[in-house]
């Protein structure tokens, strides 16, 4: 029998940190992206095939669970003898800043939809195979890493709908790594503390405008792979990245 | 001009927690009590109306923004010239206690629309009553106070449904206290860190059974009476309560 | 056998939370003040008395744990029958605010000093006597509550000496409260996320000046006694209390 | 003018986290390694001299500031022309388990010198010179990190002596990644959070003794030289690391 083709999946690829985590991780593997339209992952794909790895691109709502379930049926017959050694949660998150009073019943449902119920979903479909891939002696633990927020953390004036989703998704991603981290996944999430410098947001000043003031996708992207490297003796839960000029 | 009557009103008043506080808000205004069903609240309206003190009862499930407002509505029409001194978020928080890969999407669900959108309705009905109260001279700061669980701190083995409401709740709760603290309305989150000793619960053991292993509910009420009264100069935002041997 | 008299120790008694804390606490207790100074504590002796309650003050260095031994003995001998119902650490903290590269040796010693250091020998007789006191059957579950800061919860800017001494007395109270929680007693921290409203800070503008942006120390008082007053089923550990204006 | 030659300190260098933080920074800095006894350090300096790297040792009691001082001119004559990049203090913390009651003055003051004083002494030696270093472009942000522990977050049964130092410590260390972290220095803590797999440990049973149930202490390392290399865009203040069956 041949050694199992691991491969990996990220969701949530447009042209930020989901795309530099993408291009890096398809150095080691394989890769399957999510996006909700195809003109979000199209040039990752086309940009890491020509790099020599191998992408395919799958156009999935993340909170819709048949669509999950769909995406996840797509991969399996693309790569039917592969295993998942790696997955990456980073849907774009509903994002709304308003007074209270001003947010409306779509704000909250769109925070909670794809924060929370869309990892639902997909840690419902990768966890069993991250537990499949332990026995198979992947290189490095299997590994779910969520992208967070500082949202996560704190609920602030206008971020009430934001926060109430990226809340229940760290609930979620801190159960999941209380369950299974034991059974030998590795589950973090990455609180993105920070502007993140991508190429849409060029023109939004941050931290006075400052050099290396907004975080760069490519070293979030690094972080995940170090994440994914740790050995199982020592498991990072829950890491905080931030620019060195912001105040926290 | 006559005094404006003051009001307080309790969502979610069973055997437990609510009928406590309840009972307890009502020795100070006359109250509206809503729950899903009306054989839930029916005997604590009894048995306020009993003691001499004033409250209705409105079947409520708050997780239906129109059921909100038709509840609400029908309080305008009971106190016309009524402003709300009080409000107390005790909603039925959509309970699971499962492993992770056998919670459903009704689990997630439940525990999304009860903990955190129940809220959310709710916060925007009575958010603009009490900001209008702090003009009007109350012998306290109107005051919001919403019922948690150690579950909104910690997302654990079996929690991951339930935690993700209650992290939402807590999100929501703390987003409003730093939007309308300021403004003078004080909002609070009480987390509830032990089993409370409700009469249908008699018989579940928690803490080897030892005496005052669970909490009561009617301390708890006592806590919400008291941050009620603190003045403005001192507000609590959070408050912890449990056993005294409960392990934390 | 006569019933025991239960009394109070406050460490740390000036015109700020302590005296106010000591006159709340003589409407229950007969109760012991120790301050470095006896000019600090004579004033709020006198008042106490002459408002019909019982005082004595003790000039005691809580940093010095011969100086706390001897305090003790005094106590032993004001009240032979006595027994302890609530024990206050509210010593001076040894504050300092100062760009790290100018903190001297003495800030930092000053800071654990007094922060940890002193509430580690007072917490070593106390915690016996209170103990002793739980079988005693008291009208409420001895206590020891003890006043922490802010920069007990966040390492600060010019506050690195200041947070080590509060950092540490939390971790010192937490340890307590989960070693004798367990055993009926009531052991508090209380994060006071604010300026006081003291005497000598009148001129301190905090909070653009605004009424009620200080914190009142007769508030504290009040939470103070709210916590002793909690029964065993429902102790709060942390409690915070920060003006409404107060950004957190 | 020639390159500065870049080096790295750390301090507490035995034979579990510190020899394997010395000997993979060893690979990219001549190394200066800080231990109370000549019989600690001198296996490591061999080792790494071994390994074509370049490593002194110095007998040096951090919680003396007299002897901090005597060590860094040490250093200084060592590499008049030396430039520090990273500086580890990994000093023993001081640690003891007892019940509160039986504790010593000893036992907190060791806890506080180790744990608090030696980082401040330390911290004010080497911060001036990993600011001066911001300038110099080195190959990565001038770095300062500090083993930490789950007793550096919670307060337990036994610990009360023990988390007073770690509490301390974490606060000076927030409080200068606060301070300096605007300024380029990289300022970090890691929680190592479980038994570490050290020679000397082996036959002390955690987590039922399961493969990989301590911490290795060369994962420890390579997260150390992780947090060096992050580019100053994406810090990470705080990190833990725990094997993936440790409860927490």
């Amino acid at each position: 029998m041949s050694k199992p083709t691991f491969y990996a999946i990220v969701v949530g690829v447009g042209s930020g940190t989901g795309a530099s985590v993408a291009r890096l991780f398809a150095k080691g593997y394989p890769i399957a992206l999510l996006a909700r339209k195809e003109s979000s992952y199209a040039p990752v794909v086309e940009a890491i095939t020509k790099a020599g790895g191998t992408a395919i691109g799958i156009a999935t709502d993340v909170s819709d669970a048949a669509a999950v379930d769909a995406a996840f049926a797509r991969i399996a017959k693309e790569w039917p003898e592969g295993k998942l050694a790696a997955a990456v949660y980073n849907a774009e998150a509903g994002f709304s800043y308003k007074p209270f009073l001003e947010l409306t019943s779509e704000d909250i449902d769109r925070s909670l939809s794809t924060g929370a119920k869309g990892l639902f979903y997909f840690a419902q479909k990768t966890i069993p195979q991250l537990l499949d891939v332990v026995a198979a002696g992947p290189a490095h633990p299997p590994t779910l890493i969520v992208t967070g927020a500082t949202a996560a953390l704190r609920g602030s004036v206008r971020f009430a709908a934001f926060a109430a989703g990226k809340f229940a998704q760290r609930a979620i991603t801190q159960s999941l790594a209380r369950e299974f981290g034991p059974r030998g996944v590795h589950v973090a999430y990455a609180i993105i503390d920070g502007g993140i410098d991508t190429p849409w947001g060029k023109d939004r000043v941050v931290n006075g405008g400052v050099a290396d003031g907004k975080i760069s996708p490519d070293a979030i992207a690094e972080s995940y792979w170090y994440l994914h490297t740790q050995p199982r003796s020592a498991f990072t839960q829950e890491i905080e990245l931030r620019p060195f000029v912001e105040k926290f």
